[in-house]
């Protein structure tokens, strides 16, 4: 067999099983936001299904034997060409899948969807007793998943190699102390002793108007709804469904205006990664996201460093008073951006602040760590959150759902994945930094309406790539360095500490 | 092999195909719901995959080892045992998935996935010239498929046996003759001759409490919500995506009260229908509708026969008083029903009164039947359409949307299908005759708010018995006679003839 030949089979299989795995993603967001009580039985065995069938596709024998071929053939080829990324990211893939027992994959499958209902039922009644067992069963899994995939140091490796390569559980342990150690100071300085600014935001916003205004700033900024859409679930997230649809969801509440909109500002960061991304190579790993890091580095991007910033609301301010003209009528727009940079600890992870964000990953990075280990049972779960909330951020949650039902991640069978919400932040600082050298003042870009500038930057140097390279030389190409939490402990100090004297 | 072990595989793979069709089927919910635009050719490919995959397990030679098995075992077995009504309707699916080629199989589900979309933009935009390459392409493959699965008499069969196992073309041919001779002189002495009841019914009814009064109208009549779901779309349908989720779709506007209310309540039909069927049985043929004018005859009941009825509008005219009130408040029950059964030709089978219904059926017959002998070619469709109208009913639509544009069935690849419907008022007639004999006075039962009589008689009569019996053996036992149009047009006369004197 000619290697082209074999290429040509490679990327057609690549490509009938992105095919087949986007089917099975819309029956996953379909759960998320449609289905009805009585069919969440019946989908768990319809993603089963889907998921075995892939599972014979991922770890197909013949996927072996084609690679070894075309490994030997493209030696000498530049390993940043089309080909020898997609040959090198298909053998990472598969390498995984055939370790992987079929039943595993099924099971993980069949599991997942029953424990999401049941986290969202178990979250409503504010009940973790009804996750419990669920999570018992995860837990298992993935320490299933861990052993059969195998790991040099510890379980935990092997399920955050599935989100973000080529990182280490050590390296992600060194970097939160990092960040323990810089943060925990400039939280409880920037803290309100007193003043509290945010009382504005807990004014009536009527949700049907959050919708429209969400949706006019998200188009705006560059998502393209004839390309995707807006809906709302109990869980905010974001899926590509095929090279032309790609969805968010998001929550709103009456009397909780950050709440819905920097939700829809994150997930459109994620679906703006996605759009960005080289249809032509849809389907193949070089028309993939290259980590879940990377991908969160765009969403907090778009949430913080510019949903936040002054020049931000200097464009849509004016239009946010008419829409919420009984609730911002009083409001100067300056009052406003300082309420929505408050810092301020608070139980819910979705809602944080900043500066706090990176110390409620870092419970639930060490509270996973224990599940898996075993050092860890679910039952007691409820208590060790609730004492890393008092130890790290002084509170404690009053009740589970304010606690450790607040995320639906685990009940998605997703542990290893939050460590990737604090590498997204830490390069999102170095990102944005990089962009405001390369491209001039993007504050001043902002106050005209104007995101075409970043937008474009970021299309160039991180969507157009896929997975050519991995997150961490992605980032050292774009910004002239590696890596560094310093740069994000940098510019909250300057964003937050400066107000406080820091 | 014992033939124990031979079913069981048998009923396995039955279930797995279900399971797997099914997916498809939340696809094609999706795409006529959901879907953004830039989504659709994607959506194309994956059906067309899924079709492929489904196949290959329809046509699976393994099928036929375990079929020829198992007739040997089971020919002295009652025939409408479980075992061999599945074992059966399980070779009449296989003789007829082997005969198609796959290419034509995942063709048609690729082209038809497009073809919605471009009818659905063809109808927005009234341009039936968007539309007419993809139903051209759409009457070839029918061709093909009605050549690949073997006819004796006329290629029509092929399809219409697909969807109303049993029935010929012939005989739908003669119905509609009787039907013809019958209701062309029954429309015109009903029809209003200046008298026009209907303004009521073109006020404003605000979309939102629409939604919201069906809803609570097809709970009360028995729609099980946490087994099922409404949502609106561009063509109204009902889908089961599993034992628990039932879905239908529908369309409100505001200064059109039928047209919404009447589309929930058909779709609500067959809605009962599915949610009916025996869920032990779900994924084999004991599980499935017998026959699509058994569906039909499901919709058009609940429709017509209960939601056009004095006693039905006694239980919930009062509700619709209070929830329309600037548009009902000085409306009579009486006017209100009778507005309701007003008998006027007009140009919208969906929008169409009972009586004049069977003639909008017969004219897609008639031009369905054309096209597929290449007796009518697509290009000279809505000339045929408009003179056939002017010919059968007087009138003559001023643009396509009104005409041939009007229907999703030809674009969603469903020629042969319409003939249906008819067949399905004409069970409707009989089966609720026979339930009014079984179960005492269902005027008065609707006027108490009580289905449950009728929807329990026709859940045992019908809709437990999944494909056991074909649809015309089945209305012959619950019915006591064979199909027949007499009872049908009986009903109308009665219904619609004294008001006029007939």
């Amino acid at each position: 067999m000619k290697p082209e030949a074999a290429y040509d089979e490679l990327i057609r299989r690549s490509r009938e099983e992105t095919l087949l795995a986007s089917c099975a993603d819309v029956l996953e967001w379909d759960e998320e936001t449609c289905l009805p009580r009585g069919g969440v039985a019946y989908r768990s065995e319809q993603l089963a299904l889907l998921a075995g069938l892939l599972h014979d596709r991922g770890a197909d024998p013949r996927l072996g034997e084609l690679l070894d071929l075309l490994e030997a053939s493209f030696l000498s080829a530049d390993p940043e060409s089309a080909a020898a990324v997609n040959i090198r990211e298909i053998r990472r893939a598969y390498e995984r899948e055939r370790r992987l027992p079929r039943r595993l994959v099924e099971e993980i499958a069949r599991v997942t969807a029953l424990a999401q209902q049941a986290w969202a039922d178990a979250r409503d009644a504010g009940e973790y007793e009804r996750f419990r067992p669920w999570l018992e069963r995860i837990v298992r899994l993935a320490r299933e998943e861990a052993e059969a995939v195998g790991y040099t140091d510890t379980p935990y490796d092997a399920l955050l190699e599935d989100y973000e390569p080529g990182v280490t559980t050590r390296e992600v342990a060194r970097l939160f102390e990092d960040l323990r150690r810089e943060l925990v100071p400039l939280v409880q300085a920037a803290s309100p002793s007193g003043r509290r600014r945010t009382a504005v935001l807990r004014r009536e916003y009527p949700v049907d108007r959050q919708r429209l205004f969400a949706e006019a700033v998200a188009a705006a900024i560059g998502f393209d709804l004839d390309r995707g859409r807006i809906d709302t679930a109990a869980h905010p997230f974001c899926t590509a469904l095929g090279p032309g649809d790609c969805r968010i969801t998001t929550r709103f509440a009456a009397r909780d205006f950050p709440g819905g909109f920097f939700t829809v500002l994150h997930e459109v960061g994620h679906a703006l990664y996605e759009q960005g991304l080289d249809s032509a190579h849809y389907g193949t790993p070089m028309g993939e996201p290259a980590s879940l890091g990377l991908h969160e580095s765009q969403s907090r991007l778009w949430e913080n460093l510019v949903g936040r910033s002054a020049g931000f609301w200097r464009q849509f301010f004016p239009r946010a008073r008419a829409v919420f003209h009984e609730a911002l009528h009083d409001v100067k727009q300056d009052a406003f951006v300082a309420a929505l940079n408050q810092v301020e600890p608070s139980l819910i992870r979705i809602g944080a602040d900043e500066v706090t964000y990176n110390l409620h990953i870092l419970i639930r990075f060490e509270l996973e760590q224990a599940l898996l280990a075993d050092d860890l049972r679910p039952a007691d779960l409820p208590e060790a959150w609730n004492s890393a909330y008092r130890a790290t951020l002084g509170l404690t949650p009053a009740n589970d759902r304010d606690g450790c039902l607040q995320d639906g991640h685990w009940g998605e069978g997703l542990i290893g994945y939050f460590p990737t919400y604090t590498l997204g932040n830490v390069y999102a600082a170095q990102l944005f930094a990089a962009a405001g050298r390369a491209i001039g003042d993007l504050d001043a870009q902002f106050g005209r309406g104007d995101f075409s500038g970043l937008l474009g930057w970021l299309r160039e140097q991180v969507h157009a790539h896929g997975r050519r390279l991995t997150a961490a030389r992605l980032i050292a190409r774009a910004t002239g360095a590696p890596p560094d939490w310093r740069p994000l402990v940098e510019s909250l100090r300057t964003r937050y500490g400066e107000s406080v004297g820091l």
